[in-house]
């Protein structure tokens, strides 16, 4: 007789590039038995059945009432509400988890929605390219190779965090574990404050009084410097507000960074810049060689 | 009888991607007779002519008494010493241009370095990406449908400033003409603050305590944005000194708009975050969508 799959129903909330691949990658494994999706938008939630992402649409109830694992796949602004749909109905052995960008906020929410229930959030963050939304995104491939960082809680039993790391294991992914405002502040300088800096750039050029002739001779440099700019609105004000200390502290230490590297441009000092720029140059070229991201 | 080309001889000082891509962009065109290569490092304009980049190796003072056009595609600090060397040895018909990412300061060491023959100079940047360097990399596609701007002086002929437009048109490239002022603004703003920025910034994450955990969980959003940061650390040092003052004068505008974005961050102001977060995202889709740079 074959085993179980090691999540015998799964629900994920928000069918989209994250819950979605999250679902084709663990179908792929064999991990999963049922899979129901939970959305807002019905229309969505049937171009994700259409597509084999989901078996079946079901409400945050019946998700509570079934599901063996919930992932939470929705922006950070809705989890409140969801997790506090879900608390009532939830079974002891359930396990929620999600992928929200920010974590000290996320488990500040979860703890207040969940109650005495927190031992069954095992928070969790897929680091994973989100340029493209909608079920239509998803690939079963997303996540092969690519970081999951869990920040599980002191409430987490052992076999839960086990559990969780399995799943993600499944889906090709890597683990790693790490404490919550860790992860918070390592995501604000490697993608939060980028995020921000681009915005504020493109902002910048958008509003000058010339700018249809900067944007007649921006080129490639621009393009890749700018492309994060056209993420959500949506999605990255709920980043930013929910990451807002360790976003304000990395801007700062960026702003220090820029004062030197203006005053030796202010000064004309060559050495200090070209050290300045070399410094930046090798580290970047270093960290292309290892990350496989060229 | 087939009409001479529109180059009879062309002289291209320091063959690499900019300078290589041109000469084969004109053969291409059938634009050109003969090419002489110039450069310090006789390895690589023997590479440069095994490839077909050019027809043979020349001197400065064989350049100068034998080109009909001279196009200095060297580092901007280099260009005082190379015109002078050419001044004592021009012809009454040759023209000299040039490729140099800035045009105030490039204008001045021109006609400090020509005295009264500033007139055969005509000044031009070519906007085409220079992320691979040297002989192997040049294209003769590498201008097709890019932008050439051309900051011609009120000393140029309108004969000299024609066959430059010719001479770039013949690579494919659409010309702009612009004052050398309206140049630097527009290149700083677009070109050379986010390189000052993106350094900075990658100078930051290098240089923090955890950095390696940082570059760990780095992903596609910093690869973009850090992506101009690997570049040479020679050539952007005197990009930035030469182009220092619309430099500074970019980055305090840039500084204001971080000001502002900041304070509605800090203020926990979600209304005003979204707006400045969607005039950007609106801004750069837009962008992307007529630039043909997606």
């Amino acid at each position: 007789m074959a085993s179980p799959p090691l999540v015998p129903v799964l629900a994920v909330v928000g069918v989209g590039l994250i819950g979605g691949s999250l679902t084709l990658a663990l179908k792929r494994s064999g991990a999963v038995g049922k899979v129901l999706g939970v959305g807002r938008q019905l229309k969505s939630l049937r171009r994700a059945q259409e597509l084999g992402l989901i078996d079946e649409v079901a409400t945050l109830e019946q998700a509570a009432q079934q599901a063996d694992l919930i992932v939470l796949a929705t922006p950070i602004g809705a989890m409140a509400s969801t997790l506090k749909s879900l608390r009532p109905h939830l079974r002891d052995h359930t396990l929620i988890s999600d992928a929200g960008s920010t974590k000290v906020d996320v488990v500040s929410v979860a703890r207040e929605a969940l109650g005495d229930r927190i031992g069954q959030f095992v928070p969790g963050h897929p680091i994973a390219g989100a340029e493209t939304v909608g079920p239509e995104a998803a690939r079963a491939d997303l996540y092969d190779g690519r970081n999951v960082i869990l920040t599980p809680l002191e409430e987490n039993s052992v076999s839960a965090r086990e559990r969780l790391i399995a799943v993600w294991e499944a889906c090709g992914a890597r683990v790693m574990l790490m404490d919550p405002a860790t992860h918070d502040e390592v995501l604000a300088s490697v993608s939060h404050v980028p995020h921000f800096l681009s915005s504020v750039f493109m902002w910048q050029v958008a509003s000058s009084a010339n700018s249809d002739q900067r944007f007649a001779l921006a080129g490639t440099g621009f393009r890749d410097f700018t492309r994060i700019a056209a993420g959500s609105p949506e999605v990255w004000r709920d980043i930013f507000l929910s990451n807002r200390e360790a976003v304000l502290g990395q801007l700062q230490e960026v702003r220090q960074a820029l004062d030197q590297a203006e005053q030796a441009l202010q000064d004309q000092d060559g050495q200090a810049l070209y050290e300045f720029l070399e410094r930046a140059a090798l580290a970047r070229r270093f960290w292309a060689s290892r990350s496989g991201l060229q």
